[in-house]
């Protein structure tokens, strides 16, 4: 293994005990019931443990979008040709009279005040110049996982180095939450293969519609998981050797983010099944990774369920979002920052000289 | 009834049918697989139809926070004493470090750049002088629905008005989304009451634990109800001789804001079990309503998933929120906010020269 990656994985820390517990003491003082903001106030704790203080104050949001082409694309595993992959590319910067970009995540974003960033990890196609995209792509799209490894185990770790340089920039440029993205055609497919191999799961139960595919593509994509697992077992106490295998040049990117973020004490929320992906290998690599995951929603691809599952965490909605980018992360980020809000501008009973007090 | 209730209830028209149209039309182009933005799409056709265009453009948000006390508090139906709605109220006015206002609303608020408007719609306390606070009471709380009628229908009809001018106000100062809030110890148990009459269901079925009571505070509260359904057979028929018989000011005021924010064509978040008791009256008085309402997330209180059921909308979260003060309402914000966005900024395939287009 790389040395800087040994050492990012080494750096990886659980959340701080100390100050979750101040953070539930002091959620027990503030001015409304008990539990009374349900869900909202686990994940205050939750923020108070990675931000090591029990009035977390998270500021700047990023969504890092990185993009790679798949070859087990060839096998028609999508509704889209895989040409989209580098047209969403230049779509994501494009000049639009709103602003930056004309997707969904740049729609978003601009909404909810976060910065985009845009990384090349793997997109088989020339990508025009531009001051805004992060070039790391060490090859034009992976191997075709049905046949051989989709990646070298050195190429996968180039790409999480990669992506966790992208982190560190982000955190450096004030990111506080980050949500990783991706787009790549395909790439619902090495995330169910991922998500099959790490969870001893059957393909058929992790394997989903993606962009919305029909049955028989659905049944191709299903047979490509089968005959990635069948070719070759990668072993799941190798999590880089199944990374490799089986996955994707942004599912690498992404790991190497969420290892960062956590390493930088940074809470990183997880958008969707192809996040998910990534998310497994990471606790595989180090389980301590999951005291910083925020999961955003339940997305309507079969599988996620299954990752929420594992990871042990719950969605904060149910909106039915499957389209990838970080959309459904970057969505989520006003949620996380009004319950740290909530922890550190709420009074307490006796500052506020309420009467009742905590109920216990 | 007063004329310019008679007036308010006539201008609330129904959504656009035609903006609506154009919306689907223009989101099938969008850079992104159909449906694959899930529930957020639906919500940005509904925007479409408020504001009377395809390319929705809310602004500003507002929750305006109504507070007043209830003659059954005396009966022993909430967790905490009646003089917490006073301290509550000041709590929503107080400096603090962080701005003005030192309750969960007022944090979230801020997070999300809603303004907040607080109203005393019957208070029973002298509340001190405060440049922010909208005085609107006519009554030191509601008389005790168990005996007697809660409100007189000029007293109810004054606070629907009241509550519509607190409404127009904030759309003049900027808001086009607006978040109906509440404060009032014992006020689940008329929106118990109200939720009963109006969808003819048990009271037991409707009633819930509020902030947090015990059972046999539960056992009082349903006892209170049924006390309150029995005494007198308000006609559903007349949902203003059934608010007035069963409500509560803060209640009345809210139905204000509601139908004064649909007459003018803006946006209702509507937060919890209160608020959707509110919803139920309006919805009686101006079917119409409904196109206007977007409700936040399931709350934790038993009975608003039926108000829901009869609304017939989903929410758009599952936090388990139950705090009322329109806290999950201004935490939805950002999620309409960013619906809206993606039909205004994002690009079409056409645009964006991305292949693939509608699969429609």
């Amino acid at each position: 293994m790389h040395p800087d990656l040994a050492a990012l994985i080494a750096a990886v820390h659980p959340a701080d005990p100390a100050a979750m517990g101040a953070a539930r003491e002091r959620q027990a003082q503030l001015t409304k019931p008990t539990g009374a903001l349900g869900d909202l106030e686990s994940l205050a704790v939750r923020l108070a443990g990675v931000f090591g203080t029990e009035k977390p104050h998270p500021r700047g949001v990023a969504v890092l979008v990185a993009a790679g082409d798949h070859g087990v694309a060839a096998g028609g595993v999508s509704a889209y040709p895989p040409e989209v992959t580098p047209a969403m590319v230049a779509n994501f910067l494009a000049d639009t009279p709103a602003g930056p970009g004309g997707a969904a995540v740049n729609a978003i974003a601009r909404t909810v005040g976060a910065r985009v960033y845009v990384m090349d990890a793997g997109v088989n196609a020339d990508l025009p110049n531009h001051p805004a995209l992060v070039r790391a792509a060490v090859r034009r799209g992976t191997r075709d996982l049905r046949r051989e490894g989709a990646m070298t185990r050195e190429e996968a770790e180039t790409l999480v180095l990669a992506g966790a340089a992208l982190a560190r920039r982000a955190i450096e440029e004030g990111a506080d939450l980050l949500v990783p993205g991706e787009m790549g055609i395909g790439n619902t497919t090495p995330a169910a293969a991922l998500t099959a191999r790490l969870l001893n799961l059957d393909p058929q139960g992790v394997t989903g519609r993606g962009t919305g595919v029909d049955d028989a593509t659905l049944a191709r994509k299903v047979e490509a998981v089968c005959a990635a697992l069948n070719r070759q077992a990668s072993d799941p106490a190798d999590p880089l050797g199944v990374l490799a295998d089986l996955g994707g040049f942004e599912i690498a990117a992404m790991l190497g983010m969420m290892l960062q973020a956590a390493a930088l004490r940074r809470a990183v929320i997880l958008d969707g099944f192809v996040e998910g992906s990534a998310a497994l290998v990471g606790m595989a690599l180090a389980p301590a990774l999951c005291d910083f995951l925020f999961p955003a929603g339940e997305c309507a691809e079969v599988g996620h369920a299954a990752q929420l599952a594992h990871l042990n965490l719950k969605p904060m909605f149910r909106l039915g979002l499957r389209l990838g980018e970080g959309t459904g992360g970057v969505l989520a980020a006003p949620l996380l920052l009004s319950a740290a809000a909530t922890l550190r501008e709420m009074r307490t009973f006796a500052e506020a000289g309420v009467p009742g007090g905590s109920e216990g």
